[in-house]
């Protein structure tokens, strides 16, 4: 019996994802994770995520997908930016400004550490060339920032700030996932803590309650095109780091 | 008795005016336009427009008016250029690609031929700072074009757009409009002539579609306080022409 | 004899202004400051200044300046934040996200303490409409963040941050002014403060270094007209808040 | 002996190319050229470009990439719109209010015609997504025009095209070239032919002429940085057309 994307998806959720990501099945956000289900177990079951799981992803996979991500890191900081520009609201404005510090002065800080843990040092990271995906990726998000309004640009982050905890809360639910000797376990452990699994979710509250405030409802097929082209992006961005392995 | 400013409003309405503009009072811009009625009054029946009417505008008032409307009309471009930018559909786009073109290519020389014909010569146009007023209403429509997206770029437009055709269709239809002898009489020709009521028209029309596909109906509040302000522009606007006569 | 504008804005300079801002006069923006040394003269001279410095200045126009400026810095943060998506190197980016950081999440409260102090609550302030000549100075500068790049962004947020040093330092080392029961002693010693003035000096430094990385010699003329803009919106700013008085 | 890159790129030169782009290696963009000769060459004299002189490109990578064009095409236009809102001067704007209009009201018409001669309807290319590769292309084009000024954007978007130019003239003089028979003869026709290669070679002159103007010289080290990744975007589009051929 062939299994629907949307049921595969269903058989993911465990009770640990709805104790840290309450939201995670409600308002906007729920109906864009249900509508492009499909795209969605592409890219938080993806080979690469398994990988890291079990820990058989192998180490340049992952070096590469470090760099990539640290470039990355940079366009979303500059995308979080811009919804400083674009708040209606001063407690929009503050968070995300509160979000724009966290990622600029504390968060590449703590990735570029993460990166040295591997072996990868600032001047390496520097020298890599954005890949395809990530130009593609950065590309698009920035554009809905430039393009549409705060709540265009809050759907194009969220399948990256919503799927990575998601990903690291399946992982650490699963009893599949290896602890011991896995060289990806400390990853796990971020992205399923309560600091990065809170930020999650606070961000998914926001955007339902931006998408009540900013007629979500009526703009609904755009924002679900949107999100279905990001969350797209994001399975092709572990794609790439798995390339001609 | 004292009238409301929106009985003030309505007794202002004429056939012509629903029979040129028929979508003035639907949809969007319609609900803007009653909500905002106060200030739409001060800006359709503001002092300078009914100077224009009789004729008895100081022509040193119009002048320096028709010199901030040419640097005026330079942001109005600019912010359709966005509205290109921002498009959802291709319908969209090749519509703001024709405003953009239609303005700088055509309406701006004939703006400066208008302007020579007053004795402003271009050179004496690009000598010339914005005024206050003209900074504040262009740099407003400039952020409303950055910051959100492109339902809050037509709404920021619309006042401008509508206004013009509704003043020039008042005062066509105003029996205190003198023609013979009027300096103002070719002004008031144009903007009350098919094709910039047919623009008008048009562009309400496009806006009013646009507020059902972009969540118009829940973004409301906001928009009407744009909209507000940009009216409050436009008063001040002609009140900054009027400036110590 | 007539002082020219230059050499009034050179009697105005004091050992305590070199010592504060050394680089006041150097680099690209010594060289703005000085083309527009009438503009700039009629800026930090300011009779609002003057008012400031002997505590002359009526309560009232205070209060509107203290309005004003709050709304002013909501744009002024925003256009930071526009630093942080032009940057072209990761120092650049932490400085700006830095920036926006300390407006937003500190100085935004402490200018809302300071206006309680004043007797202004916040629902206040939010319930001000924004000034002409406050919607001129943000509608601007968002403009240049918008339209240029980094530098063009920078020139036009420096009239602001230095201006305000040189006010600060100008005022404190002015035999004319009063520290005893003066209501803005308070306002004079922190822009005064160390803290503000190496803000400013950072600035500055900066900038010019900016200038020399993004051809600031070659688009000279475009960036001083710019520059001669936003002074003239300073100067405008102090003499809105004190229209009528 | 091996030839170096930039040998390589003389060797392709031809009197032919000259004549119709005078400008190609002159001023900034002749030092772009030559400085990114590698990156150039493999853009210019790609296999793709050669299975159209030749005839023998698969008839299935032409589609894909007439569809991706397309699709490129409307990012291209939304780009130009960008230079509209950048211009400094009205010769600028004029020129880039004209390239907007040619692009999306005629431009995009006549491509429709030609894929729908090669059997390719606008439903069909509505229907497709765009690929990683436009996404990448597209995305950094529009992102050079938000975070850059009008140099920055022009600089991006002048690998497209002169190159395309100086690929439909160097095929155009080829002798390898067929005519005959060859089902990419009037695209060929196209690029070499007077209007578009007029269009190439004004916008060279312009691209030089604003490097003066706006410090091209000190700013050169991170516009062949964005000038290399553009060119490296444009091989890299057409690999995508031949993949899996």
């Amino acid at each position: 019996m062939t299994q629907t994307p949307h049921a595969a998806l269903n058989a993911a959720l465990h009770p640990s994802l709805h104790a840290a990501l309450p939201s995670l099945e409600s308002g906007l956000f729920g109906r864009l994770r249900r509508d492009a289900a499909g795209e969605w177990a592409s890219y938080v079951q993806h080979r690469f995520v398994r990988g890291l799981g079990d820990g058989t992803l192998p180490l340049a996979c992952f070096k590469r997908f470090l760099v990539q991500d640290y470039l990355y890191l940079l366009q979303y900081a500059r995308a979080c930016a811009m919804a400083v520009v674009k708040a209606d609201t001063l407690d929009d404005m503050r968070a995300a400004a509160g979000t724009v510090s966290g990622l600029v002065l504390s968060e590449l800080g703590l990735h570029l550490a993460y990166c040295r843990d591997w072996g990868l040092d600032e001047a390496a990271l520097e020298a890599t060339s954005p890949s395809l995906e990530t130009l593609a990726y950065g590309g698009f998000i920035m554009d809905r920032a430039n393009a549409g309004d705060l709540l265009d640009l809050t759907v194009a982050l969220s399948a990256c700030l919503a799927g990575y905890a998601e990903v690291g809360l399946t992982l650490l639910a699963d009893p599949a996932t290896r602890r011991d000797g896995n060289p990806y376990w400390s990853w796990i452990e971020t992205y399923s803590g309560p600091v990065y699994t809170c930020l999650a979710e606070a961000g998914i509250v926001r955007l339902n309650a931006l998408s009540e405030r900013r007629g979500g409802g009526a703009r609904y097929a755009m924002l679900l095109r949107d999100f279905r082209t990001t969350v797209r992006l994001e399975a092709g961005f572990w794609s790439g780091a798995m390339r001609d392995e």
